[in-house]
C-alpha cells in the first residue's frame, strides 16, 4: 500500500544547440554532476541528492526543446499494468528493451494527447555519488554552484491538455492538485502530482503540440533561490523572472534560460499534497497572482516563449 | 494508485497537568489555533496550514503523556481492510462510532506491541481556517508565534519495537526509512514513513511501554528554527537541545518541553523519501551523529526523559 | 574619536493623503509602533529596534511627499559646529527651540541645493519600548508584520545633486560610497554614508526639486524580504519591484508604495563601509545592474515616479 | 568627522602547531584565500570580502595562541596621535618600520595591561581579489566552504581587563557596548567597539595574561551559520558549542577549534551600535543567557579552554 504506481519524475532528455555551452550552464552554474557521456554524444547528469543514475540527458540538436520525459514506477508489474491500461485506452505503447549502457531496465513509451513523448521505467542504475546510506553524512561532497537537489518536474505546453489530464489522472493515477479555469469552464492550466508534491508535471493549454515551458530543479530554501539569482547575474545568465513566488504551489522561484533557449526553473518550498485535499482552483482574473504571486501579472514571455 | 492506505498522522491526544499553562504553550508560543473546547474539557487545536479540523487534542490529567496517536487513511474501505488485517494478526481492534461533536467519522483503535494506543480514521471535518482553496492566498491570517505549519510525527518509546515495526510495515504499509542497529543486530531505533516524508512515526527501544519521547511540528525553514529558539528563550521556555540537526532524516531541529514535561520538537527540512530508496542504517558507534549531527553525542536526557 | 559629527538618520516626516489608510500601511503591514499622536494630528511611529522616541512622522496633507529628513548628531557642540559651517558656506540655517511635546531638543534646519529640507538634532527622548538595556532580551515584544528593525535611509530626487553631495561630504562629513557616472562625467546618482552603512542618504539627479524617491526600512534577512513580499501580496499592497537585489550597496530589496503613493523600501544586507574604502563607481551602461542586479534594466517607474 | 581614529580590526597573527593541518582548516573549511607565504614560513590569508591584503597570519610554533592583533587606523597622523597618547599614559610603544614584503606601512606596537600585544597601522596593501570597485559584481569568484566575509573580532582573556578597558576607551577611542558585572561591581567581561559594530574586541577577566579565547569571522546569515555547522560535522571538525545565539551582541554563532586548539567563531547578525546608545549590562546571575542565549548556561570549556 502507501505509494505505488508512478513514483516520481525520473529523467528528461533535452535538446541543446551547443553541448559545451550547455555543460557550462547545467554543470558549472546549476551544479549538476556529469555521470556519463555516451558514444552518441549524449551527456547524462544528476543532482547531488538523487539516488538514480541520471536525471538530465542532454542531446545536441539543431533545435532546442524536449525529447521526452520519463517517470519511474514502483515495479515491473506496475509497468505491465500501465502498458495494459494505455493500450486499453487506445494509446500506442512502444516497448524498449533494457539498455545497460544507459543503466536502464525495460521501458514503455507513449505519446500524450499534447504531443509529448513520455517513458515509464521501473529499473535504473544507482548513482555512485548519490545520498549516502551507511552512517550517512548530509552529502558526500559539498553541493556547488546553485546547489540544486534534484530534477523536480516539467511544465509542458500543448493543445489537448484535457486529454493529457485524463491520461495522467485516470490511467497513471496522478492527482489534480491545482488548476486555472476560464469563465467558460475551460481548464487553462493543470498541475498534477503522483505523490505528495504539489506537482510532478504541469500542463498549459497552447496551440502547438509538444512544447517545453520549463524544466525545474529543487533548491533547499528561499536563501538558495537568492543565491541562485546571484549566480545568474554574476555570470550574466538570461533570467526570465524572479526571484518571486507562485500562488500555485506556493513555490519560491526563478525562471531563467539555458544557452539554447530552454527555460529552467529553480525553486524551493511548496505545500505538501495529500490525495484527500481539495483541488485548488484559480479563476482567470486571478491568473496573474496564481503564476506570479508578487507581480500579480503574467508577462507575454511566460505565455509565448517555449521550446 | 499513487498514495493509498494510511495517508498521514492525523492527530495526537496529549495529557497536560494544567490546561491554562498548556494553552499558553501550544497556542501562544507554538502558534496553534484553538478550534474547539468540549464538554469534557478537551481542547482541540490545529496549525494554520492544516485542512483537517484538529491535529492536537489536550486533556488535563494528573500525569503527562500521550493518550493515543491517530492516522488518517484514504477511505472507509481502507479502514475496513486495516481492521481485517489487524484482527488477522491477532490484534484486538476496537470500533468507535462516528462522533459529530469531535468532527470525526468512525474510527478503529488498537494497541501496538509497544503499548501505545493508535486510532485510524477516514473522515474528519474540514477546518474553517485551513488553507484556502479558491484563488488561494498563502495563508488566511498571518502565521504567528513559532509559525508551525502542521503536526508532523511522534517519536514513541516502548519495549517491543520489533513487533511495532512489523505491525506498521506489514499490516499498515509503512516503509522503514532509517534505523539504528546495534552490533548484535538489535534495532535500537526505527523511522517509518507512510508516504514521502522521512518519517511519520519513529520508535525507540525502551524498557517501559507506552511512552512519549516527543510530538513534532513542522516549520518552513532553518530560519524559523532560529526564530522558534528566540521565542523559547525570550519566554524562558524549557529547551532540551538545539538548534541542531539530525543525521537521521537530516531535519533541522529544536527539542523543548511543554509545562507538563511533554517533549516537543519543531523542525524543518529532511529528505524526500520514496519506497524504492534504500534503508539508511546507522551503527551504534555513530548514534551520536545520527541523532544530533552537530553535537555528535547523545545526552542522557534524550535517552531517559519521556512522558 | 571613533564616530562623531552626524551619527545617523533620525526621523523623516512624510505627507499622506489619508491618515487611517496610512496607519494600516505603516503600523499594521510594515509593523511600526505608534508612539504618539499630537494635537496637530501628526502621528509618530518607530520600529521595534530603535532607541529613539520616533523615526517616522506622518502628516495628513493634500499632496504626498516628504516634509523633511532629520539626522541625529553626536552632541550639542557638533550641532553648533554644523550651524557655523553651513552658514559659512552661505546656507540659511534656521534654529528651532527644544520641543518637549515632540521629545526633541533644539534643532537646526536648512534647505539643501536639491530643495530638500533637513534638520539636525542632538537630543531626542528615549522610547519606552526600544531595545532592552539591563539583561536585555532580543526584543521586548515579538516583532510583527514585516518586522522592520529601523528607519534606515532616504533616496531623494533633485536637480543640484552636485551641490548636495558637496554639502553632505564637505560640511557634514559624509563619505561618498558609491556613484553612477555618465560618460561625460556627470554624476547621475550618489550614495553617501555618515558611518559604516553603505548609505544613509542617496541622491539622484532629476529636473524637479525636493522629491522623494523612497523611504527605506531595514529587515534582518533575505528571509524577511520574502516574508515582506508575502504580506504585500496577501493584502494586495502596491509592489513596485522585487524581491530583487541592488548592485549598488548589494542590498536585497523590495520597493512598494504606501496608499498615498510614497515609495517605501524594505531591504536586508549590504556591505560594511569604512572611510578608507574606494568609491565604487558604475558607468551608465551598467546602471541597470547597478540598480536592479537581477533584472539588469531600469524601469520607467523607477526613474519618474516620485512624490 | 564621521569615523576617525581606529577604523577596524586589521589582522591577527595566530600560532599553529602544524601548518598543513591549519591550512586545511582555514583555507579549505573556513574558506579563506592564501595570498602570500613568506620566507619565514608565515602564511597570509584573507576573506573574499576584504579589501586589505590580509587579515589572518599563521605562524607554525610549538604552542598555539595569538602573537598579536592589529587595528587599522584612519591616517598616519592618527598613528602619531595614538603613539603620543599611549606614551603619555606610560605605555611602551615600539615603532616598526614599513615592510614591503608584508605589504604594510609603519606600525606601532604596545602591550596591553592584559598582556596582549597589539599593533596599529594606517597603511596596508590592497588585495588583488578583494571586492570589485568598477561596476562591481557581488563577488569576484564564488565564496566557498564556510563563505566567511571577513575577520571580525577577537575575544581575549587576561588579568587586568579594567586597565585594558581604560586603554581602549580612553586612549584609543573605543566605546564600551556591553558588559557583564558581578554583584560587587567587578566587570567580568567587556565588549568594545571602535565603530558601529556591537564589538571589535572583547575582554574576559582571567587569571593568566595574554590568552586567546577566540578569533571570529563574519557570515552573511543564520543560514550560513547552519551551513558552517554542516561543514564542521561533515568533516568531523571539533565543535565547541552551537549553532546558538549570544544574548550579548545578539549574534548567531558557532564556536569550534582549529587543529591546534585555537578557538574560532563564525557568526552572523548582531545589532548596530551608535556611541549615544546606552551600555547594555548583564548581571552574573544572567550570564548564561548573556553568553549562550538558548542554552542559558555557561559550560566549563567556555570559561577555561584558551590558548
Amino acid at each position: 500500500m502507501a505509494i505505488s504506481g508512478v513514483l516520481r519524475p525520473g529523467y528528461v532528455q533535452l535538446r541543446v544547440l551547443d553541448m559545451e555551452a550547455a555543460l557550462v550552464h547545467y554543470r558549472d552554474r546549476i551544479g549538476l554532476d556529469v555521470v556519463q557521456t555516451d558514444d552518441e554524444g549524449l551527456v547524462y547528469l544528476k543532482a547531488y541528492d538523487e539516488f538514480d543514475h541520471h536525471s538530465i540527458v542532454l542531446r545536441e540538436a539543431p533545435e532546442a526543446g524536449i525529447d521526452f520525459m520519463a517517470f519511474k514506477v514502483a515495479s515491473e508489474e506496475a509497468l505491465d499494468e500501465f502498458a495494459r491500461r494505455l493500450r486499453g485506452a487506445g494509446c500506442t505503447v512502444e516497448e524498449i528493451a533494457p539498455d545497460d549502457k544507459r543503466h536502464l531496465g525495460r521501458r514503455i513509451a507513449f505519446t500524450a494527447p499534447t504531443g509529448h513523448r513520455f517513458e515509464l521505467f521501473a529499473t535504473i542504475g544507482r548513482a555512485d555519488l548519490g545520498p549516502m546510506v551507511d552512517n550517512p553524512e548530509l552529502w558526500h561532497t559539498e553541493p556547488r554552484a546553485m546547489r540544486v537537489q534534484r530534477f523536480d518536474h516539467c511544465l509542458l505546453y500543448g493543445d489537448d491538455i484535457d486529454g493529457a489530464i485524463d491520461l495522467f489522472s485516470k490511467l497513471l493515477g496522478f492527482s489534480l492538485t491545482e488548476r486555472v479555469v476560464a469563465p467558460d469552464g475551460t481548464v487553462i492550466a493543470a498541475f498534477l502530482s503522483c505523490g505528495m508534491k504539489a506537482h510532478d508535471i504541469a500542463l498549459v493549454r497552447h496551440d502547438e503540440k509538444g512544447k517545453l515551458h520549463h524544466v525545474s530543479f529543487l533548491l533547499e530554501s528561499w536563501n538558495d533561490v537568492g543565491h541562485a539569482a546571484d549566480i545568474m547575474s554574476r555570470y550574466n545568465m538570461s533570467i526570465d523572472i524572479g526571484p518571486t513566488r507562485h500562488g500555485i504551489t506556493r513555490g519560491q522561484t526563478i525562471y531563467f534560460f539555458d544557452p539554447s533557449g530552454n527555460r529552467n526553473e529553480v525553486f524551493a518550498g511548496g505545500y505538501t499534497f495529500y490525495p484527500d485535499h481539495p483541488v485548488r482552483t484559480w479563476s482567470t482574473d486571478e491568473v496573474g497572482k496564481a503564476i506570479f504571486y508578487y507581480e500579480r501579472a503574467l508577462n507575454d514571455r511566460f505565455m509565448t516563449v517555449v521550446t
